[in-house]
C-alpha cells in the first residue's frame, strides 16, 4: 500500500500527463474530434507499414490485420461523432422552482468532466483495435484523459510505430504531446497504475493479469475505477428446430466463429448446446472442408492452448468431431488447425474441472443435452459472467408462436443474466462498434460489468458528474449554459412539477 | 477470501432474496412505482409514531425528523415517475445497417437490467432519508432489485418500526416480502455483503468503515460494486467583495449550516477561506446571537467530536469566533452548541494534522488568506475529493466582468476537479432531491465518483448494460421493441450514417 517512488522516466512521464490534464480536460470537442480523427487517418495512410510489423509481431493475417486498422480508425471517427453531438455528457438542467415539493429549489445543473490522466493496457490480440490506439485509447482521448498507454510486449515495435504515428497526428491538430505516452514493461504499468495521479485504468487480457491489476486500483490509498475485459467461452444454444432447419448454415457459421484469427477472439463461442441425436456435430465435420494452420500470438499462449486442448480431449466422454492440432516451430510458436469435439451434459458435469476454463484458440465443445433438459438451469450451473451468449431458433421458434416459448424465454433471461450481449441465429465474433453495442458481462467476463469497452458508452468510463447550484452564468461549463454553445442536448426539468409526482401511481 | 457459510437466518434471508430477483426483475415500472408511492404514503400517514421513536433515538428535533420524513417520501415519489418515464434504462436502438463501414451490420439493441439482490448499509444521521426508506433503498427497489436493509444501531427501533410500515406497503400492492428484509449487526452485514448472491452494496458513513466494506467487496472471488459516501470537509470561499457586499447575510447563513442537525451532516461546510483582513469572523460572532443545545447522535459520536473540538482548540494560531462546547449527560450523549474558530494560511499549513480530518459536528473553521494567495492552489494542497465545494460571490463578480474573473474560473475550476457539487452562493447543507442533482465526489467523499446517492440518476448505480444483437420481437426486452409497450425513449441510430463518422473533423 505504502507509494512507490517512480523511476525518473516514468515520472516524467506521469507528471507531464498530469499537468496536460487541465488544458486539455478544457478543449472544445472540435478540437478533440480533430484529433481523433487526424489519428485515424494517419492510421489509414499508414497501414501497409503497420501492418507489416503486425504481421510479423503476432502471426495474424494481412487481411485480419488490415480489417482491423479500419475498425480502428471508424472507432475513432465514431467517438469524434459522439463528442460534438454531445450527449455524452448527459447534459441535465433543473431549473429554479420556488414551488419545489421540500421547500424553494435551486438552479441545479449536472454536466460530466473527465477524470484525468488514465493507464491504458493493451492487449495482445488485438495489435490495433485494442491495442496503442484501440478503443480504449480512442474513448479515454474523446473524454479528455491524458492517455498513459502500457504496450502490451507480444508486439513492441508494432506499438512504437503506431505511437508515433499517433503522436505526430495529436501535434498536427495542436494539441500537446502529454496527452498520449507510452510505456513499455509490466513493472512500469503497475508502477504507473499505483501513482496518485492516475485517475483510471483499462485492460485487455488474462483474469489472472486483470485481477491482479483490478486489485491493485481497487486498494491504492486512493482507489481508481478499473476497466477490465478478461475471460470468457460465449456459450451458445440451438434448438433442435433450428439444426433441422439449416445445421449446414449453423456449422459452417460455427466454424468460422471457432477458428477466425486462429481462435485468439474473446468472444469466440467455446460450448455449444445441442439436443442429443441432432446431426449438428456431422454437419460441423462435414464442413471442415480446408483448415488452414494458423500461428498462435505467442509461446506462451501457444503452450497454454497446446496444454488446455490436451486436457479437453483426455477427459471422458470427450469425442473429437475435427481433431485439429498444434505443431510448435523452433521459436515456440504454435500452428494450429482447430478442433472441436462433443461430449455428453453428464461427461460435462464429470469433467468440469478440466472442460469448462476457457480454451484461448480455436477449440469449442459441442455438448448434447437429453430430452427434457432444463437450459435455462445450465448457465448458473456451468458459468459466470461472459461477454456474450447465443441462441439460435428456427425461423417458427423466432415467432415466439410455438409451445415452447415460454421455455426459450426462459433461456434468453437466463443468459441475459449473465453476459453483456444476447445473441440471437448468429455468432458471437465481430463486434459491432455502434451506439448500442454492449461488450462487458458480469465478472469474469469483466472487472466492471456496468460499462461497455465497444460502442459510444464506452466514453462514459473516463468521466465523472459534476452538479452546479446557481452558478452565474460565466461560471457553468458551456455544456450548461442557457447560450448552450456546444449545442448538446440538455434535459430540462421545469420549476412546478415535483408536487405531482408519484400522484399517478398511489 | 474463502466462502462463509451464512447463519440459519441470514441464509433464508439472502436465499428469499434471490429468490424473488427474477420475478421482480420482471415487473412493470408501474408496478415498481405503485409499491414506492404505498411505500411513501404509509410514512406519511405513519409519521407520528415514526418521528416519535427517532426523536428518543437519535435526539434529532422534531421539526428536522418531521421534514425528513416528508423528503423520504419525496424520493420515493421520484424514482416512481422516473421508472415510468423509462429514459433510465438508456435504451438504444442500432438499426440493421447493411452499408455499415465495418461490412454489414445486425440489429443491436441495449437496454439496463436490474443487478440482482443488493445489500444497504443505513446512516446514523438521516434516520430516514438515508436509512431503511431513504434514498438508496429508493433507488435499488426502483431498478427491480431486491433490498436487503442492514440497520444502523443507532436507531434500531426506528428501523424495524419503518420496515414493519414498508413490508406491509410492499405487501399491499402484490409483491412479495422477498424483495425487501431488514438485518440488524454489522457482523450480519458483512457476511451479507461476502455472499456471492449478493451483486452490489451500498452505504454511508464513515471513511474507516466504508473503506472496510468496500475492500471487502473489491476482494470477493467475485468482486461487486460498492457505493459508499464517506467523509467530506466542503471548503467553502468568499472573496472580499462578497464579505463586503453582505457579511451579514453570509455570516447567517454560514451559522445555519454549521449548526443545523447540531452539525451532523455530511455537507456540513468544515472551512471557509476568507482573505485576511475582512471582517467575517466578526459578523459570524455578531450572528451568533441564539445557540441551542443540541444532543449529537450517540456517545461515540459525541467522544468523537469532543476530541476533534479539543484538538483544533489547542492547534497554534486557533482563535475562537465561537466557542460552542460539549456537555456529556450521564448516557454520554455530547450536547452542543457551535464552535467557529479562524486561523492563519500559515497555521493551518502548520497544523495541517489537527486540523484538517473531518469533525463531525457543529464546528467549523475560517481559515483567514494573505493578499495574493492562489486560491485555486489551496484544493489540491489541503484537499482529496469532497462532496462540495461552494464560491460566494459580489453581485459584481457574478456577472464575470470583474478584473479577477480568470483568477475566479480557475478557482472554480480547481474545486470541480475535487468535488461533486460546486456552489454560489449559498451553503452545501441541504441537497435537492432532483433530476440534476449530484451528491458525490472523488474519494473519500465516496468510494466511487461516477455516481451519486441523491436525485434520479442513483438508479444508475443498480443496472447492468445488455444488448440484444438480432433478437426477434417475441424475445425483446419491452423497452427495446419496436411497438415501444411501455413507451419509453428509445435513442434511434439508422443505417447509412457510419460512412460519414468524423468526416467534418478532417
Amino acid at each position: 500500500m505504502s507509494q512507490e517512488v517512480l523511476s525518473p522516466v516514468l515520472e516524467t512521464i506521469v507528471a507531464t500527463a498530469t499537468a496536460a490534464a487541465p488544458a486539455f480536460a478544457a478543449t472544445t470537442p472540435e478540437l478533440r474530434a480533430q484529433a481523433l480523427v487526424a489519428i485515424a487517418n494517419a492510421l489509414e495512410a499508414n497501414k501497409p507499414g503497420l501492418v507489416s510489423i503486425a504481421m510479423r509481431e503476432t502471426g495474424l493475417t494481412e487481411a485480419r490485420l488490415t480489417g482491423e486498422v479500419t475498425r480502428t480508425a471508424v472507432q475513432l471517427r465514431m467517438f469524434a461523432d459522439t463528442i460534438v453531438e454531445g450527449g455524452y455528457v448527459d447534459a441535465r438542467i433543473d431549473l429554479a422552482d420556488a414551488d419545489f415539493a421540500l421547500g424553494a429549489r435551486p438552479d441545479i445543473r449536472r454536466t460530466h468532466l473527465p477524470l484525468g490522466p488514465v493507464i491504458n493496457f493493451s492487449a495482445s490480440n488485438f495489435p490495433f483495435a485494442f491495442s496503442v490506439m484501440g478503443g480504449d485509447s480512442a474513448a479515454i482521448l474523446a473524454a479528455g484523459c491524458p492517455l498513459i498507454v502500457k504496450a502490451h510486449s507480444g508486439h513492441p515495435e508494432l506499438s512504437d510505430a503506431t505511437a508515433a504515428v499517433a503522436a505526430e497526428a495529436i501535434q498536427s491538430v495542436g494539441l500537446p504531446a502529454g496527452i498520449f505516452q507510452l510505456i513499455h514493461g509490466r513493472e512500469a504499468g503497475v508502477a504507473v497504475l499505483r501513482d496518485p495521479r492516475i485517475k483510471a485504468g483499462s485492460f485487455t487480457g488474462s483474469i489472472r493479469i486483470g485481477r491482479l491489476l483490478a486489485d491493485i486500483a481497487a486498494s491504492r490509498p486512493t482507489p481508481i475505477p478499473f476497466f477490465g475485459e478478461l475471460g470468457s467461452v460465449n456459450p451458445a444454444f440451438i434448438t433442435a428446430a433450428a439444426v433441422a432447419e439449416r445445421a449446414d448454415e449453423i456449422a459452417r457459421g460455427f466454424l468460422t466463429s471457432v477458428s477466425g484469427s486462429a481462435g485468439q477472439l474473446c468472444t469466440k463461442p467455446g460450448f455449444v448446446f445441442v439436443p442429443a441425436g441432432t446431426k449438428l456435430a456431422a454437419a460441423v465435420s462435414a464442413a471442415a472442408t480446408e483448415l488452414p494452420e494458423h500461428r498462435l500470438l505467442d509461446p506462451r499462449i501457444s503452450a497454454s492452448f497446446a496444454e488446455r486442448r490436451d486436457a479437453i480431449l483426455a477427459a471422458t466422454g470427450v469425442t473429437p468431431v475435427i481433431a485439429g492440432g498444434v505443431r510448435f516451430d523452433e521459436l515456440g510458436h504454435g500452428w494450429v488447425t482447430p478442433t472441436v469435439v462433443t461430449v455428453s451434459l453428464a461427461n460435462l458435469r464429470a469433467g468440469r474441472e478440466a472442460l469448462l476454463e476457457e480454451a484461448f484458440g480455436p477449440l469449442s465443445i459441442i455438448v448434447e443435452t437429453p430430452a427434457g433438459t432444463d437450459l435455462a438451469s445450465l448457465m448458473p450451473e456451468f458459468y459466470e459472467g461472459n461477454l456474450t451468449g447465443t441462441l439460435h431458433l428456427s425461423a417458427e421458434e423466432s415467432t415466439g408462436t410455438t409451445a415452447n416459448v415460454a421455455e426459450l424465454q426462459a433461456l434468453v433471461a437466463a443468459i441475459s443474466q449473465q453476459v453483456g450481449r444476447v445473441l440471437f441465429d448468429g455468432w458471437s465474433t465481430g463486434v459491432a462498434v455502434t451506439p448500442a453495442q454492449q461488450h462487458g458481462g458480469p465478472w469474469p467476463a469483466t472487472t466492471n460489468d456496468a460499462s461497455t469497452s465497444v460502442g459510444t458508452a464506452a466514453i462514459q468510463r473516463f468521466q465523472r458528474p459534476v452538479a452546479y447550484q446557481n452558478a452565474p452564468q460565466a461560471f457553468l461549463p458551456e455544456a450548461l449554459r442557457d447560450a448552450n454553445p456546444l449545442g448538446v442536448p440538455q434535459a430540462i426539468s421545469p420549476a412546478g412539477v415535483s408536487k405531482q409526482w408519484g400522484q399517478r401511481w398511489g
